[in-house]
């Protein structure tokens, strides 16, 4: 299809609305329409306020003339179809893991987590203000999307064990259920890893047709209750250091707003990505106080178990760096980034931490 | 002076340009001037780049009708007036440290920082999740200003020392330049707390007619030039755990703003937010290598000191609980949120960093 032709089906099925405008024109301000679609039920309810939050900036800046509607998962499009959706202009844009479509080029997960990768307030200065976002948007301008960066977990939990993981050899033949890059790496620990819906996980987990199950952290894994048929809780998602969210905007969408309106979406997205990390900090304290109360049972990963992942996911890299040339580019940037970081936040920032920690508040 | 006598003052000072329109009304755009006084001169980039990212945020949301102008400290008030000038309408709006009020009303510093107070991100999330930000309007009410939350440093250094800090003992009679609540508890470990401009800084270290002084992190500190004369650079600034700067607005000029403007100011100023973290997290780790190339001597400060600091603080608390009905209020709330954070922040978010900082990366 021609962008041409792709634009104007586009238009009809939302896009601009107000008939003889002319978009892009400067100064203007059209009154515009567009639908979201997100990877996350609403049910995930801090992802999905993260959008409402998005969706009621940009309402409130432009006087109720450009207004974006929210479609939860599968309600217009398949939740890890948003990618595609948004490229094609199914929809206008879509909130989105990115590390969903690694399928189609692993170099996506660098805008969202990768094993031993950044935690969030380093993502975070990589996008903003080290060659993160110009990286990604190249790769991302080759599937027809403008990326933003819109929300961050933090450093995930472990998931939920049936069985406490107290060795290496404990994950030998163990069913987990996890994907991604955490599933390569922990395939060769000896990991068989699972691909069943989240929402199957609960009576799988009960029933022992699989052994572990990762998720997100104690505000949204309380929702599930899988500490009751799992009570292991691990930690860290050494997989997951942060887990970046994604605003995806569509090129031929983004091209037709005018300035002003580029300019609100922008910091729209970044209003939202501060509320998101926020409210995870802000949420998460209560919800593990109410898990441990249930009975979940808290316990760190082994070192070996890190030492091995941590090998195993290098091994990967160097696989990847021979073989994606687009992966290569990226990781090269990334990796300096990290080791810069890690090794300045081991100072004031660790110590102060570290200090706190010790302490009876 | 009345409300509106003042008003109209201040807008003959700036404020509404364009002739005839009514502010406050929704749906209209007028044409608005405003400035904003900085407590911050303009070789503090990162500090200066936040305010010039808040301002281009809102000309291009706007498409130019509303425009801020920039004041380094001192261009139109003193740099620890910015409180009263935005309270009285001397300016529309300003960006500044709320600890600098504290001889005002202690709990200003809630706003920016407190001995063994929150980390950067607990400090966000207390703001747009938690109570903070209501707190804090609160107080900030009753001086004539709104205030948004608009930068961190995160955990700062230390400071420099002509001679290493190696126990509590030495501190005793030490002439260290530093402020505030960091102050008030060094006295309380015998140190002589020094008031001189910074720009005094260098001449009195390299005479010794101070010890040490703190100021900011590597970035900044680079500029400086400390470490040719005082090279011991201690960590953390248990001070400020994180520094978070805002941004202030009279309540008559926020008042006046179109409801689409206050969206858009708020926005802009959550995006600065942003900006301001990641600029510090990514240009700090170059600066701390050339300092440690040019000679500064990186060590902690010793576990005796933090416990006697932290003694003395909790001591000082305890005394302002009494005494100060606002800051006992604020400081119930922000001592609970902040004994959650620590806790959770000590599972996966620290076992993930503390791990990351045993790498060869």
């Amino acid at each position: 299809m021609s962008s041409r032709r792709r634009f104007l089906q586009h238009a009809g099925l939302g896009g601009i609305v107000a008939a003889g405008v002319a978009p892009g024109v400067v100064g203007a301000r059209p009154a515009m329409r567009w639908r979201l679609a997100s990877s996350f039920p609403k049910s995930l309810d801090i992802l999905h306020g993260c959008t409402e939050r998005f969706a009621r900036n940009v309402s409130e800046a432009t006087d109720g003339r450009f207004t974006i509607s929210i479609y939860a998962a599968g309600e217009l499009v398949p939740p890890f179809s948003v990618l595609d959706a948004v490229g094609n202009g199914t929809v206008d844009c879509g909130h989105t893991a990115a590390y969903y479509y690694f399928g189609k080029d692993e170099a996506f997960s660098f805008d969202c987590a990768i094993p031993f990768g950044m935690n969030s307030r380093q993502q975070t200065a990589w996008m903003f203000d080290g060659n993160g976002l110009a990286l990604l948007r190249e790769l991302y301008a080759d599937h027809g999307v403008v990326n933003f960066v819109m929300g961050n977990s933090g450093t995930q939990m472990g998931g939920w064990y049936r069985r406490p993981v107290r060795s290496l050899d404990d994950l030998k033949d163990l069913r987990v259920r996890i994907g991604g890059f955490g599933g390569m790496v922990f395939e060769r620990l000896g990991v068989l890893t699972q691909n069943i819906p989240l929402s199957d996980a609960y009576p799988a987990l009960e029933k022992g047709t699989i052994d572990a199950t990762e998720f997100i952290g104690p505000y949204d894994d309380l929702k599930l209750g899988l500490h009751r048929v799992a009570p292991h809780y691990h930690y860290p998602a050494w997989w997951e250091g942060s887990g970046q969210l994604s605003l995806y905007v569509g090129t031929e969408a983004w091209n037709a707003l005018p300035a002003e309106y580029k300019s609100i979406v922008e910091r729209a997205a970044s209003d939202a990505h501060v509320l998101m990390q926020a409210r995870y900090d802000a949420r998460n304290p209560a919800a593990m106080k109410r898990l441990l109360g249930e009975g979940a049972r808290l316990a760190p990963f082994p070192r070996e178990v890190l030492d091995a992942a941590f090998a195993a996911s290098q091994d990967l890299y160097t696989d990847l760096d021979a073989r994606n040339p687009r992966w290569r580019r990226i990781h090269a940037d990334y990796r300096r980034f990290l080791a810069d970081q890690v090794q300045w936040h081991a100072t004031a920032e660790a110590h102060y931490n570290a200090y706190m920690r010790t302490l009876d508040l």
